[in-house]
């Protein structure tokens, strides 16, 4: 008699629209990969990979001010309506997570759809962290973990957007296969990266999130959230701090 | 002096993806649209469209059971998992919505998703009820509204799904305009509807949701619920009452 190898039953690739979606899943179920493209998520892939010890995200001002008042030595970014806050070293660009400004240190970032969604996906298996500049790179790695994925969108208060749907769609489309089993958003966001990416920016540009953040200036970081893979490090949850997974 | 005339500010067309994601809309602002193409906003449209004199949606069997216990003669249709529940009229199938069945009468419908979506959109300005059965009559009907719309879906079990996204989609393909402004999630459903518009069976035979109710045997409701244009009618909430919007 002949043993047929047991086959490994298709795991669910999962795609949460918005953090208010959270409840709807057994988180710990999942790997889950946190999203919010403009920008937080894409400023922690580029400072982990520019060699930042940790990033910390917090939801409020004060709580980063609480980091200082502990008498550590962190870097704080906190904005507000585009504006570094007064007393702190920087904001949320991308541009501000150079090697030469976090290599070596810990960063507290403030950020309020990315907290959130994080700290609703607290009881998952693991937290990792996802942006087009580490998207092979996380693809690859989600791939062979052998386990289901939920892509949490971090969206715009606490609802649907655009960008960080796209990005979803973009990681199932490099590891959608027989293995996984996909839920409707999945199909959705996998749907609406097939017509977006071609020309990213120019689909985005449609965007109401986008228009927003035309209107505070900074056109320069939206592009360069936009850069895809050039970054090759995972950002990961260990405790309160987000490091690079090794 | 002359006096250029008043040009109306754009209205908003927003879609709400999920009863779960209601809460983050001013649903006082809008004209509700609610959506449960599978099968509950489907039949209603057929049945007033077929004289049923009103349409009573509930959201538990008891309730529809309290509606006989207090000696009015309206039909009573209910359903658990795909069976029509022993002593009542009918089930959730179209197919019992001809006006040899309900013509000139009043029935009660359990419906657990469409009923949620409904009721945490009381406070709009006033809600209607869509499905592909009565595509074109509503969408005419809401371009001349000169009022803001959010079309609201059901989805499953207070999540995204695909086929009230995709008829959202398709109303906005409808109406959108100069004189209309659209949200990301409204963005998203035109473009899926875009995807999804040459083969409606085809695209939505992928769903979760369609799978699940294949396995309920009712692909012939399915299939009948995908009918575009076959109905004038437009129900609308009068206190708890759907009825013809005259």
């Amino acid at each position: 008699m002949t043993c047929s190898p047991m086959l490994n039953p298709p795991k669910n690739l999962h795609v949460c629209l918005s953090p208010a979606l959270i409840p709807q899943y057994n988180v710990e179920d999942y790997i889950v990969v946190i999203v919010d493209i403009f920008r937080a998520t894409s400023s922690i892939c580029y400072g982990i990979d520019n060699g930042a010890e940790a990033i910390i995200p917090v939801a409020e001002v004060e709580e980063c001010i609480a980091y200082r008042n502990i008498g550590l030595n962190y870097l704080l970014a906190a904005e507000r309506n585009g504006e570094v806050v007064a007393g702190f070293d920087f904001g949320n660009s991308p541009f501000s997570y150079t090697r030469e400004k976090v290599g070596g240190k810990t960063v507290v970032l403030t950020t309020t759809n990315g907290t959130q969604a994080l700290h609703l996906s607290r009881s998952a298996k693991r937290i990792v962290i996802g942006s087009f500049l580490n998207l092979t790179a996380l693809s690859k790695w989600l791939k062979i973990q052998n386990e289901s994925i939920l892509l949490v969108c971090a969206g715009w208060k606490n609802n649907f957007n655009l960008e960080d749907t796209i990005f979803a769609g973009a990681v199932i489309e490099q590891i959608k296969g027989s293995s996984f089993k996909l839920d409707d958003p999945a199909i959705a966001a996998n749907d609406l990266y097939q017509l977006a990416k071609d020309d990213l920016p120019g689909y985005l540009a449609k965007t109401s999130h986008s228009e927003r953040l035309k209107k505070l200036g900074i056109e320069k970081d939206i592009a360069f959230c936009l850069n895809v893979d050039i970054t090759s490090s995972i950002p990961v949850l260990v405790g309160e701090k987000l490091v690079r997974l090794s």
